[in-house]
C-alpha cells in the first residue's frame, strides 16, 4: 500500500479511536467516522468492512519494541521511553479505551482480547529479559513482573474515567515498575 | 435494627451483587432483586429506596482492618487475610463488579467512587503505616504501595471479565503484593 493509503489509515484509526474512547464500542458507527475523517462512505470501506475491524486494528497496535532490542539499545532507555508513554496515556482520560473494550469484550471477542493480552504480555517479557541480561535489569521473575505493569496500568485506565487522578498517581506507577526492574547500582534498597 | 432485619440485609445485598455482577447496573431491576430474595416489593422498599442506593451501599461495605490493627495483630498476619480474600476474588470472574461499576460512573456518580477510592486507599495506608511501625514490613512508600495494591487489583478484575484466568495470575499478584512489602529476614532480596 501505498503511504497516502498509510496515511489515511492513520488518520481513520486516530479519529475512531478518539470516538471510541468518548462513546464505547456500540455507539459509533461508520457513519461517525465518515464525518470526522471527512472521507466518503465509500473512501472509509475501501479501508475497513466496519467498525469491528478498526476497533480491533485499533487494539493490536502496539508499541513496538522488538527493534530497538535487536538493535542492542539500552534496556533501561527503551524502558524509560515505555513508562513516559504511559505516564501520558494514564493522565489523558480522553483517549482510554476501556468502556469500549468492555463492550466489545461483552459482544463475545474473546479470542480477540487473548491475543492482545497474549501479545502484550510477550513484548514485556522480552524486554525484562532483554533487561536481566545486559545486567541493566533485577533478576525478576519475567512474567510476574509484566502483569503487574500491564494490570495495574489497566486498572488506572478504567478508574481514570471514573474519578480525577492526580499527577502523583501516574508517577507512582512509572515509579513502582521502575524501582521493580531497575538495579540500583550496588546499594542496598530501602524503598520499594 | 434487629438482627433479623440485619440478615435481610445482608441477604439483599448478598442477592443484588449477583445480578449486578450478571446485569451490570442498569439491567437490574427491584423486581428482580424481589424474585431473586423472596420479598414483596413493600417488604423491599422498607429496607431501600431503589438499585442505586443498594449498589452504593455494596460498594461502600469494606474489608474492616482497623478492629484489627487496635487489637496488634501481626500485620503480616492482617495482610495474608486480606490477600487470600483478593486471590479469592480475582479467581471468581461471577462475582466481579467492574461492569456495574463502569455503568455507574457513567451515571455521574463521581463523588461517590472518589469516596470509595479514597476509603480504600486509607485503609492499605493504614495497614501498610502500621507494618512498617511493628518492623514487618519495609519502609515503602504507602500512598504508592497502595496505589499499586488498588489498581492492580482493579486491573485483574476487569480483565477477569473479559478473558479466562489462570490460577497462575491470581498467584502473582499475591506474590508481588507479599514482596512489595514484607521484608525478607534479614537476606538480601535477590527477586523482586
Amino acid at each position: 500500500m501505498g503511504s497516502k493509503s498509510e496515511r489515511t489509515k492513520e488518520r481513520i484509526l486516530q479519529e475512531a479511536c478518539r470516538l471510541f474512547a468518548q462513546k464505547g464500542f456500540q455507539a459509533v458507527t461508520m457513519t461517525d467516522i465518515c464525518e470526522k475523517t471527512g472521507l466518503s462512505r465509500g473512501g472509509l470501506y475501501r479501508y475497513y468492512a466496519g467498525t469491528g475491524q478498526i476497533f480491533s486494528e485499533i487494539l493490536l497496535k502496539e508499541y513496538r519494541i522488538s527493534d530497538r532490542i535487536d538493535k542492542k539499545e539500552c534496556a533501561a532507555v527503551i524502558l524509560e521511553d515505555m513508562l513516559e508513554e504511559i505516564r501520558k496515556e494514564i493522565l489523558d482520560k480522553q483517549l482510554s479505551l476501556s468502556l469500549a473494550i468492555y463492550e466489545y469484550a461483552n459482544l463475545g471477542n474473546e479470542a480477540l482480547f487473548q491475543k492482545i493480552n497474549e501479545n502484550a504480555k510477550k513484548r514485556w517479557i522480552s524486554l525484562i529479559r532483554y533487561g536481566i541480561e545486559t545486567g541493566e535489569f533485577k533478576e525478576a521473575d519475567p512474567q510476574q513482573a509484566a502483569e503487574c505493569i500491564l494490570y495495574y496500568y489497566q486498572g488506572l485506565r478504567m478508574w481514570s474515567r471514573v474519578i480525577p487522578f492526580e499527577e502523583l498517581t501516574a508517577e507512582n506507577y512509572v515509579k513502582t515498575i521502575r524501582q521493580m526492574l531497575i538495579k540500583e547500582n550496588g546499594k542496598e534498597q530501602e524503598h520499594i
